[in-house]
């Protein structure tokens, strides 16, 4: 690289509003962190949160805690600090279970919900595996058949439910969400979306453009941590008629009335099963309070200056889209023996992902990754290359 | 209390094999902790443990730790650490998920292994009611007819599946688990077993008694911490069959091949989902560690002393049995106006549970419940009661 990248690097670092946050993460100088769309970095503070949870809630309070450090309503209440940040009002995001587990209760309530006599449901053909798994899955066990679906493809009047990712992870495409979602509106069917790779990333929206269903995973772009709970949106007109293929205690309105009938709360909270993951779960809450005054339009400006940026200074094809509104937080690069590559960089403290059979992947986090750290990749990558 | 029931709790703690356990955990001398079945008590060293995961395994490996701190093997190896407490071998346990969630996982695989032409699937009338809801719902999804049990009714040509508790929550009923697994096997159904109240309580004896499927918590009698993830257990000639509602990229034979179609990976890894809650589960590994040269005999014998001698010193109606067999590791005394005599045992540092609509619920976790801890409670009881 030249000394003229470097210049042009500092000088969008200098003037970017979002870098004051890195400071808020637990990083190294000798590493470039791309690989915050696989695991986001540690919020510095979340550590001694957690021993006091640890230490005082449970060791102390223990069963306690339950109400008296607010346990019992922590999945209401982390989804609420993240349903800003994907455009959704209060009360209708839930956190607890794995995005894939949301993904079959998601899924198996949309297609309830659509009219009987519609048979299909489909998912988009390049979708993250687990999806397509659990997708068959909600298929089988509702009666239904699975269609491969490209977007743009029509839907009809046998589509039940059609279930999109937000960006795909491997060439972090960015689907239309609107255009989608108001189609399959048009065609009298339902549209879920799983958001794992845009929530936290770029706006979502998903009030805006009247979104059935949303899940997400809260350990990428949200920094919760290693497998932390993944949330649950349910339009709020949808809320009533949400009938969950795994009806818990956790989402009963009277759960310990231990009543031998089931009879489901009303809200969000009947997204949820059984009894959360409360270390997890408060690990994340914690993380999230980096997003204390930021907005995610400048999270999304920031992040297609960064891949832009990143995109000018390297020679490989790109499978990402240079069109913005076609771009996610991610850039994937095609590229001969890309495991090797991979591994290579990553030595040279470059840390991106390897995805088969010949991606480079490369996740930007705006909140902890500047002009910088993309001008020092491009150049280990460029190197490496030689 | 008489002088002499103090005399006689020191002496049986002088001559507690298990007594040594106590300082494992943290606990202090004000309060009679009696609520080790509802939410464990904190094993000491896991605050220490979770910092290093926290600020070492995450902050600064990041998304290396998979691999090299061993997060991607955790499910399986935390559930081998659970098998020997639930009698049962390596490679059958997997942690992960809520407990609801492995009984809808392991529910749904019961009856779909059973000849289709049963259409019943029984459930024990007094089971914990998440395990009612849910087993609702797994009826609902595979046609199948819901059947309320009452151990000992008769099962039969219909019967593809029956789910029972090992240990009724309310009452500390011990239900006959190799009486009614034989029972369900003459009958050609399935036998799904509970063991929320009785994993890490007593011994359960898992592969003696050919259990099909188990399911249960660790947040208990495992200590595992709030909301720890739930195990699942798969008898080891099941496991090529065991057909999951929730096929997660998790439990795919090459979960990094990212192939559009799901082929099921083999043995316990079978029972996963989706990406595993690791802050949870690596604290639940670390609790595990308090079991070291812990027989689960030596906990049995000590838990029925400890209930015995709880029972001896109080005046009220137990609903839990007298006979040792039928008798797990809690008291239950029914109580007018339950609720406030449990608020009040509170206040004077006895922490028990209530239960509706009449019963105070006393749970004695052998590790770290002595003689004079149950000796105290029965005082503290008689005065409130005075």
């Amino acid at each position: 690289m030249s000394e003229q990248s470097a210049a042009r690097a500092a000088e969008l670092d200098a003037s970017d509003e979002l870098a004051v946050c890195r400071e808020l993460f637990s990083l190294d100088k000798e590493t470039v962190y791309l690989d915050g769309n696989s695991l986001g970095a540690l919020p510095r503070h979340v550590p001694d949160r957690m021993r006091d949870v640890m230490e005082r809630e449970w060791g102390q309070l223990r069963i306690r805690s339950w109400d008296e450090s607010g346990w019992w309503t922590a999945p209401e209440r982390t989804g609420d600090r993240i349903a800003p940040i994907i455009g959704a009002a209060a009360g209708t995001t839930v956190v607890g279970d794995s995005t894939s587990v949301n993904v079959f209760k998601a899924l198996v309530a949309a297609i309830r919900m659509a009219d009987p006599a519609r048979d299909e449901v489909l998912v988009d053909a390049t979708t993250f595996p687990t999806d397509g798994y659990v997708a068959e899955s909600a298929a089988r066990m509702t009666g239904k058949r699975l269609v491969p679906y490209t977007p743009g493809d029509p839907m009809g009047p046998r589509t039940a439910a059609v279930l999109v990712n937000h960006v795909d992870y491997r060439t972090g495409r960015l689907h239309d969400l609107p255009g989608i979602t108001a189609a399959a509106h048009e065609a009298g069917a339902l549209a879920v979306w799983d958001l794992c790779h845009s929530a936290g990333a770029l706006p979502v929206g998903l009030e805006a453009h009247e979104v059935d269903f949303a899940v997400g995973c809260t350990y990428k772009y949200l920094n919760g941590g290693p497998g932390s709970p993944a949330f649950l949106y349910v339009r709020p007109d949808h809320q009533s008629s949400f009938d969950s293929p795994l009806p818990g205690w956790n989402s009963h309105a009277d759960p310990f009335g231990m009543t031998p009938d089931f009879t489901p709360g009303t809200g969000a909270v009947r997204g949820r099963v059984g009894t959360p993951d409360i270390l997890s779960m408060l690990a994340l809450e914690s993380a999230l309070d980096v997003w204390d005054g930021v907005s995610i339009e400048a999270v999304r400006a920031k992040s297609l200056a960064l891949t832009d940026f990143f995109l000018e200074h390297v020679t490989l094809e790109s499978v990402t889209p240079a069109a913005h509104a076609e771009r996610g937080s991610q850039v994937s690069l095609r590229c001969a023996d890309a495991g090797a590559v991979m591994k290579e960089l990553i030595a040279r403290g470059v840390v991106g992902d390897f995805r088969q059979p010949d991606i480079l992947r490369f996740g930007f986090t705006p909140l902890y990754v500047g002009f910088a750290d993309a001008e020092r990749a491009a150049a280990v990558l460029a190197s490496v290359l030689a």
